[in-house]
């Protein structure tokens, strides 16, 4: 009996090239997924996530559907995905949805979390999921240079792809910025994000943080549409896919 | 000028031989550290440690202490290391004491901490940090069977070395049992503890918590004074050594 399973998924980012299968499908996550469904079903399958995660970065809660031909039940998939899954993946959940879900194209908003360290002391257990930058930062600039950032845009100069066809119009509806002790998380929830855009939104961040730019030439770089505008991008070990809303 | 410094250490054991250097010195904290304190002086040194952990064994704060012929400030030896120590080992604190000073003769008290995942989600982050038994335990009877552990003991049955000819006798202070949502985390407080006794005397409450022993069985157990009458020994990945006390 042909299924559409939806998944929500937990990963360790830090061995894999990401989410999307490529040449070596050992070191994606979608490669990983798909092989265990091919054994488990004898037939090819294709694993749809709600977006791809670079390489080295984490989700706390992916989303993704696979149509399966099997008479098992959703917690049976579940099971047997992760008995033979890697420690540094795990399927949270598992659930029959209808036949035309798409965990990509049926997302309607998501929410990103990038977490950086400011202190100078090593943190041996969070090492992989902190980026280590060791200054201080000016909280109150960054908070509002992302006011400028929120809501409907052309986001091109935060774009990692710089042969983009496409439209790089993109609604960012909230930019949250905590300080717990020496640690900063900024939290993105948007309705789509472009190549690299979180990493090179909080790279750019950063250096407002750190007194290298205004908060106030958000506007005037959102308004260059060239990559070469924004600030560096922000290494991959402190981003975290945090959760996919669907309407 | 000759100091004796006295270090606060944090590691994430899974990568290594435990704490005490063997032929490959590549593979221990203590070998770690001496190679890089020969490397800075230019001399043989011997880093000593507040108790050896095993392989595979964590710490929050380790204490140790080494004596350097060094005109550098105990913060520079401290930048020093944590310049050339792998991402995995952190000295948290550094500060000259008196030449007398030993992290292991001298302490006087210690704190390690078990983490068991009762559980049957994966969790990708935690995944080296907890041990993962899947089963619900019976904490009510831990705690009762903890009780007869605390105290001044000879505590032979829990000591991993069967061929040790001193004295078995410690003093445990406390064995405290929390839950916090599926994480059980047993915190032990003694004067000192024998090869493996905090995962044996952990192996042996889970298995009062699974039901499989009598909570009034520990006096007994200790009577026997023999390994084979305790239970299994807990695996090394959750087990913090957390703090060590002076007098």
């Amino acid at each position: 009996m042909k299924k559409n399973i939806k998944l929500v998924l937990q990963y360790d980012g830090t061995r894999y090239h990401g989410w999307q299968k490529q040449g070596n499908t050992e070191l994606t996550i979608q490669g990983k997924l798909e092989k265990i469904f091919q054994e488990m079903t004898g037939q090819v399958t294709e694993v749809h996530g709600s977006g791809r995660t670079d390489e080295g970065v984490h989700a706390l809660a992916q989303v993704a559907n696979v149509h399966l031909e099997t008479d098992l039940e959703p917690e049976e998939v579940m099971a047997y995905a992760n008995r033979y899954l890697p420690d540094d993946i795990a399927v949270l959940e598992a659930a029959e949805v209808s036949e035309r879900f798409h965990s990509r194209l049926n997302a309607v908003s998501k929410i990103y979390t990038y977490h950086i360290e400011t202190g100078s002391k090593k943190d041996v257990f969070r090492r992989k999921y902190r980026y280590r930058l060791g200054k201080s930062l000016n909280v109150a600039n960054m908070r509002k240079a992302a006011s400028y950032l929120v809501g409907e845009h052309d986001f091109r100069s935060f774009c990692g792809n710089n042969k983009l066809k496409k439209s790089a119009v993109r609604t960012i509806t909230s930019i949250e910025i905590e300080e717990n002790g020496t640690v900063i998380t900024i939290r993105y929830q948007g309705n789509g994000f472009l190549q690299q855009m979180i990493r090179i939104l909080t790279g750019t961040l950063i250096e407002v943080g750190l007194g290298q730019r205004e908060a106030q030439s958000m506007k005037a770089l959102l308004d260059e549409k060239s990559r070469q505008a924004a600030g560096f991008t922000a290494p991959s070990e402190g981003l975290f896919l945090e959760q996919v809303f669907y309407s």
